[in-house]
């Protein structure tokens, strides 16, 4: 797939069907039971993400601008409405779980009336049409909610005692070591970061600004599975002077000595549990689904810091990677915790509707995450995008690299 | 089906097929999305009771008894394990709904695996052979998971905002008013509770002992819907001194104001959810789903009480039901809260193994229920018959007769 | 003191003022501070005991009585209410050790100047005045809460780390063990418990009536601190199999392996903490502080059971202890869990007014105690009385009698 | 009090007697009971602050540096230790309230013997001795205490229905309307914010660094009770729109309808508990003890957003207060919440030792306060003064500046 931000309006509708049909795709291998069951309030059924991401054509676009537009089924505009206030009432979120009717089938109908509706909306629409932004919007949110699929997939299937596979293909192994990480330097200054040019981006990324950086250095590639065995292995989890103090309560009070898909193995090794199933620890590829604080308390046990957004957005935007490998180190293997708290940039303006409820709400005590996952759709990250989770997140795709003064 | 307590042996091949048959037949209307689900941590979702019905004959019958026993799948001794301690893990049982997979289908598979072994096995057994009690009890513990399926897929439906159906068959309503109950009298004195005879009761029946009753009242019948409503109406729910102290503050934690499956109608009267969906309240039957709270608040309110476990059973064992419909008022409608706590009769003895687990443990802080209900399995139900759950339980088919001193 | 039961009224006034100096006498050793503070919900602040007791004379005698009553202050109404909701508004209970106004000397003034006014109202009432007997129940009210003050000054100061004293004096060791306890065996049938005569009894030990015993043995003194540690090194904390179900899952949320007030010393032995401080474990004694849960597990693993409490009430009836040691293990040490829940008598009434919640509203899940402890006021306990807490209750002056079918 | 971040080191005995006089004179108008309890985990008894205070000394000062140092009483380094897990052992922090003992009485020993062997120590020392800057932050410390220890105790007092009076002094009321405030402009560009000089400042207050500001105003005073008032009488807390979605939900959680302190009266106004006790409303003073949430929602009502620490820090140090009155609204009535995260600035360095516990562990979930409020002592504050809370907080006397892009 290509980058849906770099794309004409015109090419719009091919890559509607791209990406519904890619939705499709990643449940494939799961069954209708799979799709239903909510493994924590967090974390959703894929059956729910199915059929929010319909909803949101469905009530954004279809119900302003279809003519004589009609519900698919009423029901579904409680049911499947995620956090939107404006749109009126919601299922509780951590009762998603119990939704066993529609079934799988019914919202796979509701998929298919949807679809078959914006494509003879679609198909006499132009770039100038005002709600072919919405279009545009609906993609992008759909691709998070691909993500965000894969990783309450994985979750569910972790809490299942049988760690059942997702897909039977497994990832080919990585280079049996890591190459020895580098301090790239950057001598910092008036910057500027945030979106820029006429592609998509959302709210968020916007408006772009100046920020003054300090001189600063990040690693050339994030921290490895060996790496963060050791950390383990030298009494991370147990000093107390590494962590935050918040960190290291909650670490506390769920008696945590590794991360959330780690398994001691008998042999003095780790498993891991991957969406292929019970795997042995690659060691050499970087280390994935950690929380903010785990990341917090590495970086001091390494006597390094976690770099801020604006370091790690203008590092990228410097021409920093040189190879595909680098490359992959920054954009698609994990997405990086910044020390940044998910804050507005000066300037910043909600936008007007329900659709204004898409980002500025959920400004407060999260931080923000840069780069992109395995588990993001190809094209859907960019420089200046901004992925944000609570510090106690463990669930994500979500790994390390590392900062420090010069 | 016939009462099985009432059984030769020799027929009891016949009765394991027919008990298998029906727990098959109750999960017909469902889907498999419908059967993996969880409504409440003291709920199981039906592929679990499907599991665990026949995890019991594996484990107790097969896993003893059959030559040559390999489990049909080794992880099953964890997942579908109840409580039973001496077996050894057992899977955590909030967590019962994250069992995706197995799917329905191998846990259908799974039965039909142990049914044809347990044909095996039983064809050259008679009435002698030693494990043949087992089998009995493993029939008796799936007709009581039989009616904990019923309860707990009524729970799971209510939870869902379009209140669907479980069957498309509607019960035929009553007559239009219940008829004036009476107040029959007990002489009372030095009589006899507990199991007697030959047929099967489980362990809590026994032994048979003396018990002194005082003279007492019953009523001829159970309390009604449109009694329990005028309870409600003239204010049963707000006036404390009705309640026990922790009933009052059950209640207002929970802010209720009417039992679980009701919902008042912009008419003033009232729908009720049932296994076939939404309904107008049928004010002529007995009010069911009723907690041991409010079922004694109510009695409070009518200045009445509710029976003791001995009281029930004595004038039950007195012949006091004269007509069908009189009966059906004892046995078959609703489960009859006592003010007896579940505890050991005289001189009760737990059995040897790890059956052994199946009744004792659970005799503290729970509430002794008599006769049975409409989603009781025929012929399960005895006089002796002890049901228990605790004081809060509301989401089982539970209801009132009330009792006074003469 | 003498048995207040069995005083004539005319010695009223007398023991009056003996009752409410007992209580000014417990408090004499604490601080202000001590009085204030609340160690758990389910305890009082001393202070809070001390208005409480005087609220009841002033709220249920003087505002009814006195001629020209006015409130010693119209805000202690609603502070000291406990539980009486037809007295109206009640201070929360989990927040009673917020309450440092009034101090510990204005709630010593309020007693003062209730005492004053309730002896000026008894000297010219008599036997015949007709609310003499809520003087006396009055007082039995103020036993109990010097009872319950102690215990929960006791649980106060163990929750400091340096286990401070509340008396300087040091009970006098027992002899070095215990006698070897003996079976003591009564036949039952037809018995009659509950009150009887006219003394003073509370509501719940009437009406007396007949109850039907098999024929049962007791054992003829408390369960020691040796044997109940013999329990405790013999693995009784880590097998589940001697608990109740609920009770296994309580302990094993609060990861508990011993008595409440039990620390392991290095050596191997056992210290506990008392109302002297931190002393060494007195083999020789009852075992006290012991959950329903925990006492149930003895039971089990000694091979015995709790006694019922027309077991208990009848065997002291029937002139068991024959002599003072021996009473004194019935009656002054530890009250005594029995295996029957907190219920009416068959034919109770509760009484009108707002005394009526003195006692009926409480008999759902809770345990009947029976004897009297250490802490228990000299002549409050009669064979009748009936204490009751919850099976988790671990602060109470409760101990272990053993009892078993024949 | 003179401004102690200006002191030369020879002045710091003199220093020291008055901030530990001054926090004894705090505590004159309480009892024991008052400084003894705990109203809840974020809060902490006036005794227990009493004692902190003096630890801190006893344990970085005189446990170090005083020859033939013994402690006041071993115990006493567990007690009052807070967080710093590098000295050991700490009481848990929410049973700070079971502290009966020591008494208060003995903490006031503790504190004039630690008093009397500091000013021992300190007599032989200058400018030149190394331990000289532990005593300045023991002060500086103490005085963050005195300020906490006046909110905590209001906090207390709150939780007492009869809201007792910390003090008989009223204060003054205002002018009957605030002025009305006015924009002031800033044009920001690259400015520098951090601590400068020599005086002391807190480790998170450096290093000094270039931080870049795009053109911005604010509000020239403090939002006034009555503008509050207004957003509560239009809707402000039922209103999602106007909220953060965590302060959203935190709201409706707690059913919040108005500041912690607030009352409404019969006759529509407000009324607020003060340390003098109930009080109407002084509707021109600046509203006090409001959360972040409640902070931004009424920012965000009033069509503006809150200031960042360097919008804050620049314009203070702009020379913007030109009156007493003026400077009052920015040093000295209420701390500011900013849209800050807690976060070290570039280039943050942690203390070695103990003290480096001191800022460092807690910067994550926190909001930057700036400014300093009516219960700061007097020059404890400083233009590059962080406070920080989470945005939960309502009980400290917090309230809100305005900001807007130009």
């Amino acid at each position: 797939m290509n980058d849906l931000s770099r794309l004409p309006n015109s090419d719009l509708l091919e890559q509607f069907n791209a990406v519904r049909a890619h939705t499709r795709a990643l449940v494939a291998p799961l069954s209708a039971e799979d799709c239903a069951a909510q493994s924590m309030p967090d974390a959703s059924p894929a059956k729910w993400h199915l059929g929010h991401t319909t909803w949101f054509f469905e009530t954004f676009v279809l119900a302003a601008h279809e003519p004589g537009f009609a519900p698919f089924r009423p029901e579904f505009r409680v049911l499947f409405n995620s956090y939107y206030h404006a749109i009126g009432e919601r299922h509780p979120r951590p009762q998603r779980g119990l939704l066993t009717r529609p079934s799988l089938e019914e919202v796979m109908q509701y998929r298919a009336d949807v679809d078959h509706r914006m494509q003879a909306l679609m198909a006499h629409a132009d770039e100038a049409t005002p709600w072919m932004p919405l279009v545009t919007l609906g993609l992008q949110h759909e691709q998070q909610h691909q993500e965000l699929l894969l990783t309450d997939i994985k979750h569910l299937l972790s809490c299942n005692p049988m760690w059942p596979a997702y897909t039977d293909q497994v990832t080919p192994a990585q280079a049996a070591t890591a190459p020895v990480p580098a301090w790239q330097a950057f001598k910092g200054g008036l910057i500027e970061i945030g979106h820029q040019g006429t592609g998509f981006a959302f709210d968020n990324e916007s408006p772009c600004h100046k920020v003054y950086l300090a001189p600063f250095e990040l690693s050339s590639r994030l921290v490895s599975n060996a790496e963060y065995a050791r950390f383990i292995e030298e009494g991370g989890y147990e000093d107390s002077s590494l962590w935050l103090a918040e960190g290291w309560d909650w670490r506390a009070s769920q008696d945590l000595s590794h991360p959330i898909y780690w398994q001691p193995r008998p042999d003095g090794g780790w498993d891991e549990f991957t969406l292929s199933g019970r795997q042995a620890l690659d060691l050499a590829k970087p280390a994935l689904h950690l929380s903010y604080y785990e990341s917090d308390a590495y970086a001091r046990w390494a006597g390094a810091r976690l770099p801020t957004e604006a370091e790690w957005e203008h590092a990228m935007s410097s021409g920093v990677p040189s190879t595909k490998w680098e490359s992959d180190q920054w954009i698609g293997h994990a997405w990086q915790w910044t020390q940044s708290s998910y804050a507005p940039y000066p300037g910043f303006r909600i936008a007007e509707g329900a659709v204004g409820e898409y980002n500025g709400k959920f400004m407060v005590n999260q931080y923000v995450l840069r780069g992109s996952s395995v588990a993001t759709p190809a094209g859907h990250a960019r420089l200046s995008y901004r992925n944000f989770f609570p510090a106690t997140a463990r669930w994500q795709f979500s790994g390390i690299r590392l900062a420090r003064h010069t």
